[in-house]
């Protein structure tokens, strides 16, 4: 048997020629065919989390351009503080209440903190077949505070700083990760075959349901709907808007390829690029739309309209962004855009006072592209689809409704009229975002 | 034989530990050596790709800063829809007639929109010794993107919106994707010896022989050359232009490194790393060139010199940003930066009204940087890069006049006199960018 | 022996299956068991790279956004041309400076400007076990670019540009290559034991020492102390502040992330996924506890405070960003929030007028990270850790106060009297911003 022994060595040998002989002794240190897709797939949590952490800044500076300029810093201030509570939330109760391993399929545990891998963990003890704990719970925080950020822009210009904020714990600790695992978490909508490949209706929709419960709670701003009239309260900076749709934008490639969830194989890292060009393609149809839609209907392009309209073709093909063709990716970000055209009058007409568009984007559009894995996704059937979207409607938007009328009772939600009136910064910050440029 | 045969599988079983005797009957699956390039040089272009993206916003940024604030809207409205314009016509003609595969060298293939991967495609179906269709077509079409911004910035302030998004769809999916072919595509000039890295000639000349035909046809701006004399335009925000202008830079990393077209063995990852060490360089040194050259001249720094300084060092770089050393790189981008600082006010001697200065740093220093080629690239002939600088110029230009002529008879390519004094953003578009900070 | 040589090239022709029986006379190419390690880590300083490159962005809005209008033009050059004069300047002689090899432990090589691996180089000259030349010279060559950053925010609004720049063109070609030298080059202080992973001492103290040093010599504000009273001069772009910070923070995962100088084994890039989870937590931290901080202290939460706070949080957590367990990253950073809001009024008493808060932020932060090392790093000595901070502290701080005091002798470096009041941005480069916005 020596002999045997001997070929057997010499051939590991060559397999693994950094290691030679000297492992004799030891387990062979696993290769890259071992270790590569572990690698490749944490790389891609990193590379994509970070893309997405940017989506922060990109809420940010859309809503700080489409609010007026006596409410910006306010605005800054609920976005940076927003994705800082959701990371702590997330840490503290999200990510293990909403990847609770075996559990019941509707509430796993709470108040179960994170813990990474150890540091320099070894190929042994490492999830092979997945990714590092560190690389998905940054991947998934991320997500959370996406679905914070849709609530501050669309109740703005008249919120308190700290219930708002409040909410966002709750939403962030609670709500969010509480229906994230009916899905994501292998809970009962995820048995029952739903599909929502990166969030149309896990994240976005939860960000407008909430976004939702809260404006009819908390009610327009002032003046906005006056005497029948809808008195429109243009953006004080639309450069700043559209830096965030583009950051936006760049930040869904990793939204939508990092939900690939593995990057080391052929088909996984084709997928991921499939969904690139997919996530592309159904922006930018979702842009022109907008943009000949409102030409067509108002004689006049409308930027803001083609922004969101950009978004909205964002959130259609979140729900299924690699099934599809290019040519599916462009008429289902297509329909995004027309979404977003008709219903952002639609929700003034129900006096729904949603500053930045986000009801129609996140919301409406989040339903949309949910339905629409039907056409290209064949295990998804249209009745669970509508299951999972009425599922997650009733339960963010009553859950929310409780928690903004709880904190209605407590504490109040909305400024006094003055201080409205004279704008957020002056009255809750003492601070102005542009002090030295005179206000027209 | 019965022995040489177990040899051998514990041999495979070593090598390809994760498969393990169960896999016996079936044929192995392919390993990292055979795997990793492809997963590699697919996820080189994924993220090259959301980098150079993100040039879009770049240009955007650039634009909206350096046009007057009364047409910031439009700038961006612009900069957005051309973006997606773009990407519609690229796959739906664009790439493939660019890269047509076998065919005459001149012209390929029209109509014929691009085909992703399969789903999930197995190794056997993929191009191993390349990177998966869809990071291939996402990659080449953010770069068709920036050649139709370039184009955008230089019409500014005086072009009607519709024309100049008509203009884009011939440019991006007629125009650049046959020109593109014949070096790229494996086309005559190719054949020829041509060499252009990562486009400075393909992609950045094209975009400015395109605006020059535009602002030669267009004119300059109301009251820019009056009495003989040059009047300054200044931009309204130059720390929006700045952000624009690291923005670009960020994305040339993308633009020149993921030119190399691999990153799946040392000598290309390597190749990758030196390409952005050199890409900055250029950069670095077009800025400080322009920063010393604007305070000798005029006895000031000039800041929007020392931005597009920057740029023009990153186009010079463009077309061979590999082969030089890193005091190759400094001395070509500082001759980038020289050519801008010399060629804005030649431009304006000559009536030719460029609003941001896109013809000295995307024309004039792309056809520097394909002239530089010769000094540090051995294969290529100096007459073979004036070959194809002339064969762009000629075509591109010629190609634009066409559509911009044609474009001016039939719908009219400037607004009114009226309408440009008054501003696009409220003429054209019916909403400002900055609507609440009173204009000096 | 012709059976086991048989046996042993058929063994190889499945380990390396691209080969095939063909390539049996040459040496195999190497496979990605072993070149796979050197392609993720020169990979990781790519993309980290490109994510610290972007932060001389963030730091320009930052700074940008936090000075008075008239103002915003100098400090758009300053941050363009420090980064592009750091640039050239590491490549001339600071990157061979700071890592000479074998050297005397105190001081390396001068002169010595950085030459690259060749193009296209092969796996046998490659060092295989770290990454290439171009990439670990671009990583590093950020790096510097930061300590200037955090220089130019604190003597805004009163320094001249060109002494400016001169003191930049000696940090990052002298003082900071050489003080590095000693930890990271494989100095004295590293053979001492000191630790700093990314440089809470390295990069963020050195950055203040030289901002303390100038601001220190060149005097606060005119206006700042009057009557014995700070006098607050609101930053003009709150919005642009906030984008700066975003950029900052992102910018971090990779100046954190790609400090671990590996991405190639499981336990690598499952360390760097945990330094990515770690630096959110700290920012996250910072941000919350300086906005409950200053609603505590002064009735309204402060939005610089919290943009401040988030970046104190990162430079907190930069010296360890990899053996803290997320609650560890939490309270390191929360004290880095801390220190934010304290120390701002403090140096205010101090009569130190440092514009953007840099000197808490860099210098008092990052003191703190480099201190709390010793809670997690079990080789880690308080007294080393002390000994560093200290030598970093005297070197940098005495260096540069020479340095700033020449430039005063031999040319000045404070701008008139009168320029100041009127803004750097028309005395010294005859360019606004913002030449349209009025000014309140």
């Amino acid at each position: 048997m020596k002999l045997t022994k001997t070929l057997l060595l010499a051939a590991a040998a060559m397999a693994l020629p950094a290691l030679g002989f000297a492992q004799e002794a030891e387990a062979p240190a696993p290769g890259f065919d071992e270790i590569g897709p572990y690698i490749m797939t944490t790389l891609l949590f990193c590379m994509a989390g970070f893309l997405v952490f940017f989506m922060a800044a990109g809420f940010a500076m859309l809503e700080g351009g489409l609010v007026r300029s006596k409410n910006v810093t306010m605005q800054m201030t609920k976005n940076i503080a927003l994705y800082s509570i959701a990371a702590i939330m997330y840490w503290f109760m999200g990510f293990n209440l909403m990847y609770p391993g075996d559990f019941n399929g509707y509430v796993g545990t709470f108040f179960s903190p994170t813990v990474l891998d150890p540091v320099g963990v070894a190929a042994a003890d490492a999830a092979l077949d997945y990714a590092s704990v560190g690389s998905d719970f940054f991947f998934q925080l991320v997500f959370v505070a996406a679905t914070a950020s849709i609530v501050s822009g669309a109740l703005a210009e008249r919120i308190k700083l700290w219930p708002f904020l409040i909410f966002v714990v709750v939403l962030t600790g609670v709500l969010y990760p509480i229906s994230g695992s009916w899905q994501w978490g292998g809970g009962w909508l995820s048995a029952m075959g739903f599909s929502d490949f990166a969030g149309s209706t896990v994240v976005h929709s939860v960000g407008g349901w909430a976004a939702l419960a809260g404006a009819l709670i908390l009610g327009p701003r002032i003046g906005k709907y006056k005497n029948g009239q809808v008195h429109p309260m243009p953006g004080s900076n639309l450069a700043l808007a559209t830096l965030g749709t583009f950051i936006l934008w760049l930040g869904w490639f990793g939204f939508n390829g990092g939900s690939q969830l593995a990057m080391g194989t052929v088909g996984d890292v084709s997928d991921v690029s499939r969904i690139f060009a997919n996530t592309n393609m159904a922006a930018a149809a979702g842009a022109v739309t907008a943009l000949i839609l409102t030409q067509v209907l108002y004689r006049k392009p409308d930027l803001t309209m083609v922004l969101n309209g950009a978004l909205a073709g964002l959130v259609s093909i979140t729900a299924e962004p690699l099934a599809p063709t290019l040519f599916g990716a462009l008429w289902i970000g297509a329909v995004g855009g027309v979404i977003v055209v008709f219903a952002v009058p639609m929700l003034d007409k129900l006096k729904i006072d949603d500053v930045v568009g986000a009801i129609p984007v996140h919301l409406l559009a989040g339903i949309w592209g949910t339905i629409a894995v039907v056409f290209y996704n064949g295990d998804a059937s249209l009745m669970t689809q509508l299951t999972g979207i009425a599922a997650y409607g009733v339960f963010t938007f009553v859950g929310s409704a409780i928690v903004w009328l709880v904190l209605k009772a407590v504490m109040g939600i909305r400024v006094s009229e003055e201080d409205e009136i004279n704008g957020l910064d002056m009255s809750e910050m003492g601070m102005e975002a542009y002090p030295e440029f005179s206000k027209g």
